[in-house]
């Protein structure tokens, strides 16, 4: 039976680049050694990390300054490493608090830095760009592209404006077109679209590097670890071979132009199933869904478990809810394929059929 | 051909821990679906950290007032998040500069705190414990058991005091037998003797929660991820599984015990043929010098040199010397086999033959 799993991470990931990965452990390149053996001082890993940096500035467009780096610690740690990398003195730092996430980086910034509330949202939709209110004084204003939790997503970009814009794009990084010369930082941990778990990508305009705090350790400072190509201590090493793997197949399948169409696909045939009628019901509000995780719920607790008893049952797996919200998700990162969604539409009609 | 690495990190794993490894990223236990694809937040993987935990502390003995937490950042991040964890108000702490490492963990702390050096070594030896000027209101003693890139370590453990004990162990962990009641922290990066890189081991007595400064960052903060059971945010899930492999590889291969006997036995093959006469030449003192890093020179950079290349050719990689001392460095982790050493030892007695 083949099984396809719907996970918000670590997510799935493409077939051929399980097979490859297995084949980098076995036995890497013909070299006998594994792909985790490799140091990562020398030679053949420095080029995996710059082929890695290389190919990701060509899929995205990443204008010359700016900077790329492979950081560990997750989107979570950037929550209080963006006041402390970020914001000089005595300034203050905006946030847009758009769902869960937005909020816990909030809050996390908070404990360091004076954080000003300049939107917020109310669980089903995103606050407007043009309602936010920003001054011109912030050292930065952050907000989450896509709320994995909630399954909302902003699909306009906020207007040009003096604050450098900062971004959490964990969930859609690199499944849409993106300006980035209209942000001045964009972060994403790469569990979701970019490969496996302990991986994660700073991408940061040259100006914007040169304010830490003193007591910013190390490896989670821009500046040292752009100066030091993120080799300040040992980068997570396997973690950035599949970055590299799941770009290289992103390439392969039509770039970034490529992935947003099969992303808007998959979502609209999840979203159709679901605005059929009232046995599945969307409570994100039509112009903020998500294309990353569609979330839904039905009409009760009872039925959500034997729904997601009965998925498992068919291969269909890890479609609960975050645990904060409850009900189902599906996510629908870059290694999930059409042909995953396709199935689980036929599984959704027959519950359906079968239940309603 | 046989190729052996004796890279200081990542560094060897044992040839069965590969091919288990290739085959969870191929389909992890038969679920279909790869190790690299687990959610952090199910079961499956919940029981794969949960077996980690309970496999380290069978090994190393960890009393159960000690907490065991999984984290990211490498042993350089836990240089500042150290004093960030562990001040409390107003209090210095105090550190053993015995080589490379501990000068650096010394001057990243002393960007966020008030560093005290109580000992220092000099290239060559390490400073006797008995000589280390310790106070009784520190809030810890930090010292390196072992200095990879100088070849040196501590064969003997302080004697007890007040003041808790930090160390980092990343080179020297599970290869000797350990007390580990007499530290209040112990700390090691896994990617030279647990596997691959991106996951760091912080082993911390409970006594010592609780006196994080306020912006610590979540992931990084001991008392928040003891709390949540190092499941605060996305942990390197891939990289704990490699921790879990290596450490069951221990147990069906004697536990620390065996590793310590085997260590012993890997590296005095090693220096006996380095005191055979003066072609080889080891600058660590006697009572000081490494199991874990067996540093050489030879006469000329001209003959390191042609040592390398010709080394390289037979299969013998990753025997370079730290960058910032150069010459020739074996590293003898737990995954580098004894068969290993006995080829390297042959090579490097046929290589005087030929060159001597």
């Amino acid at each position: 039976m083949a099984v396809y799993s719907f996970a918000s991470g670590p997510s799935a990931l493409p077939r051929e680049v399980v097979a490859e990965l297995a084949s980098d452990v076995g036995n890497y390149g013909g070299s006998e050694l594994s792909a985790l053996e490799l140091p990562f001082s020398e030679g053949v890993f420095s080029d995996i990390l710059a082929e890695t940096e290389c190919d990701l500035r060509a899929l995205l467009g990443v204008p010359p300054n700016y900077r790329v780096l492979f950081l560990q610690g997750g989107a979570s740690a950037q929550f209080a490493l963006l006041p402390m990398n970020l914001l000089g003195r005595g300034r203050h730092c905006e946030y847009v608090l758009g769902g869960h996430w937005s909020r816990r980086a909030a809050a996390e910034a908070s404990r360091a830095a004076d954080v000003w509330v300049i939107a917020s949202g109310d669980g089903r939709s995103l606050p407007d760009p043009k309602s936010w209110r920003r001054s011109s004084d912030a050292a930065y204003c952050h907000y989450t592209t896509n709320e994995t939790a909630d399954g909302l997503q902003f699909h306009t970009l906020p207007d040009p404006f003096d604050v450098p814009l900062v971004s959490d794009m964990t969930a859609d990084l690199l499944t849409r077109g993106l300006s980035v010369e209209r942000f001045g930082l964009i972060y994403a941990s790469a569990q979701k679209n970019l490969g496996a778990a302990g991986l994660t990508l700073v991408i940061v305009r040259e100006d914007l590097l040169g304010r830490a705090r003193r007591d910013t350790p190390a490896p989670f400072d821009y500046t040292r670890q752009a100066e030091a190509a993120s080799k300040i201590n040992t980068p997570p090493t396997f973690s950035v071979l599949i970055a590299h793997r799941m770009l290289r197949w992103l390439q392969n399948n039509g770039g970034v132009v490529a992935a947003e169409r099969r992303s808007k696909a998959k979502c609209e045939k999840l979203y159709e199933v679901i605005d059929r009628d009232d046995f599945y019901c969307c409570p994100a509000s039509l112009p903020h869904r998500s294309r990353l995780n569609v979330c839904f719920r039905l009409s009760s607790p009872r039925l959500e478990e034997m729904f997601l008893d009965e998925a498992k049952a068919n291969g269909f797996v890890h479609l609960n809810g975050h645990r904060d919200v409850g009900g189902i998700r599906a996510s629908l990162y870059n290694g999930v394929s059409e042909q995953a969604v396709d199935a689980l539409v036929a599984f959704m009609t027959n519950f359906k059929l079968r239940r309603g």
